[in-house]
């Protein structure tokens, strides 16, 4: 089995995988496209994949074959596993424990070259209420603290399939990032006694430079300390902790700002590789504070990042996060 | 200019280029390989770069002509500056100031083909001596806070120029990582009474599954919680805050690892494109731990880092550290 490894300085875990017969080449995360061209994930190759876990589908099709639009199914190669303890254990200043938890791939259409861009709102409605519900499925096992939701789009995002998917990790541990972002909020909430998210939203919607794009519910924009060309984030305006309580007008409201936001990306950067990733609230209660403020971060993949990154969590992003908004919001969508 | 922005949720400091013409494909951190092959860093071409600021070169030779061995230079297209003021300011929650410091080039050898792995250990100490020279010389500036030396190798690394070449950004704040890594030593030695990483090289030492190779002053290891696969890091055996206060023999012994770590890698990697950042204190005494104990880390790039790694600071690596140190360390080395 796999196990998780904490760094004994950093707050920084790591799935290191325990087989040692699997070489760096050999490793994929998803399963990789036969030869031949036969995908997995398109409609009538249903059998290649682990039974499906929830579907969105016409009444009464028969479980695991067409007739589907979109469908979530355990990963074939997943990083972690359901089955097991935790076992957690230390040794000297080392830490592991068993990869326990979930790794699942939600397939967003049985067509193949169909993407969220592209599709019809009522089908990306579909595909968000898949996120919905499989994080609120999956919060209910107590081993598992965090939900991460994220896609990777394109060879240069890390994505061995071109057929539009987003990949779900349940793990027992909150990701150090979230924990970062908690602790901000804590410490911005103590010294103003409101949600740093909340005063990003207002400022920038009072300033506008960083604006792509809102609705009645979210804004889109580029973040006034943008790591990454264009990257994009997308905030409910009101405060919430967690994604997973949107309702459907939420949903339908979210859906409408990304699938705007993905085609302005595909504009200004024509269809960039990107990876975007789901910002919630970890499991359960403690430790979660009320100031937490979900929202998802794009980040289209148009510069390599080197190791002065790496190795110092500094950045150096050429494109002003004002001029890339600029652009960004003249985009007329349809 | 440029400025320097925070993240106000997180302690992430980003360059953002203030030119709005320069487009993300126009941009690269160091000189671009000329077309018809010309190579600026190569020996006679010397005056395609900015004039040198330290060089180890025959007697006699004339400044920025040849007859040099290792050449370092401001870099032509920095992304920090020396002129000017910082200019620190705040704006509701941002925080930004010009992107003041340094960027500089380390030109290894004036031979286009020669690498750190393949180079005679009399140049060896001459590149790290040059680091070891830049850091002092950088430090004395009260507006630099920290001086990072990182190496760019392959394109897939982010290397824009083949040409062996080290770089030397010297930033007016703390990278976030180093941060980390302070807050990190602290807690072990208020915990323990003892430095975390001097516990890590005794436990490592004793264990001997992740020991790579090591002389009498440095061990190289993979570490527990490695990230990628073959990630290497090189720590001094006895405690030491700055790699900038090595001795001449420190730095022949330095040398001597870190060329035989690249040849290991160079081996059962077959010449991977890798990043490395030494890691070494802040300048000054303010906030700097007796605890922290200098290092480097070598990052080789044999898979891509997908959207759940930018996300969330929780990795995949596939290689198991054990394995991979095992990999290393049966290399028969020159």
């Amino acid at each position: 089995m796999h196990e998780i490894r904490k760094d004994p300085i950093l707050n920084r875990w790591v799935i290191i995988a325990s087989e040692r017969s699997r070489r760096p080449m050999d490793y994929v995360a998803v399963p990789e496209l036969a030869s031949g061209g036969m995908c997995p994930f398109c409609r009538g190759n249903e059998e290649h994949t682990p039974p499906e876990v929830l579907v969105t589908a016409e009444p009464g099709r028969a479980p695991n074959g067409p007739g589907w639009r979109v469908r979530v199914v355990p990963n074939k190669f997943p990083a972690l596993r359901m089955e097991g303890e935790l076992g957690a254990r230390r040794e000297g200043i080392f830490e592991r424990m068993h990869a326990i938890g979930a790794h699942e791939v939600v397939i967003e259409s049985p067509d193949h070259g169909v993407q969220l861009a592209s599709m019809e709102l009522e089908h990306v409605d579909e595909v968000i209420g898949a996120y919905v519900e499989r994080i609120a499925a999956l919060s209910g096992d107590p081993r598992l603290r965090y939900i991460l939701v994220f896609k990777n789009h394109g060879a240069e995002a890390g994505a061995t399939l071109e057929h539009a998917h987003t990949q779900i990790v349940a793990t027992p541990v909150v990701p150090k990032r979230v924990v970062e972002e908690i602790e901000g909020t804590k410490r911005h909430y103590q010294q103003h006694g409101r949600c740093v998210f909340c005063d990003m939203v207002e400022q920038e919607r009072r300033a506008g430079a960083r604006i792509v794009n809102e609705n009645a519910d979210f804004v889109a924009l580029v973040p006034f300390a943008a790591r990454f060309p264009y990257e994009t984030w997308i905030l409910p305006r009101r405060h919430a902790a967690r994604f997973e309580l949107l309702d459907a007008a939420g949903v339908r409201s979210f859906g409408a700002i990304l699938r705007d936001a993905l085609r302005r990306l595909d504009v200004v950067l024509v269809g960039p590789a990107f990876n975007y990733v789901l910002h919630t609230a970890p499991t359960g209660t403690d430790g979660v504070p009320d100031a937490y403020h979900w929202h998802l971060e794009i980040m289209p993949k148009v510069t390599k990042v080197a190791g002065f990154e790496w190795g110092s969590g500094f950045y150096i992003n050429p494109t002003p996060p004002e001029y890339a908004a600029e652009l960004l919001r003249d985009v007329q969508t349809g």
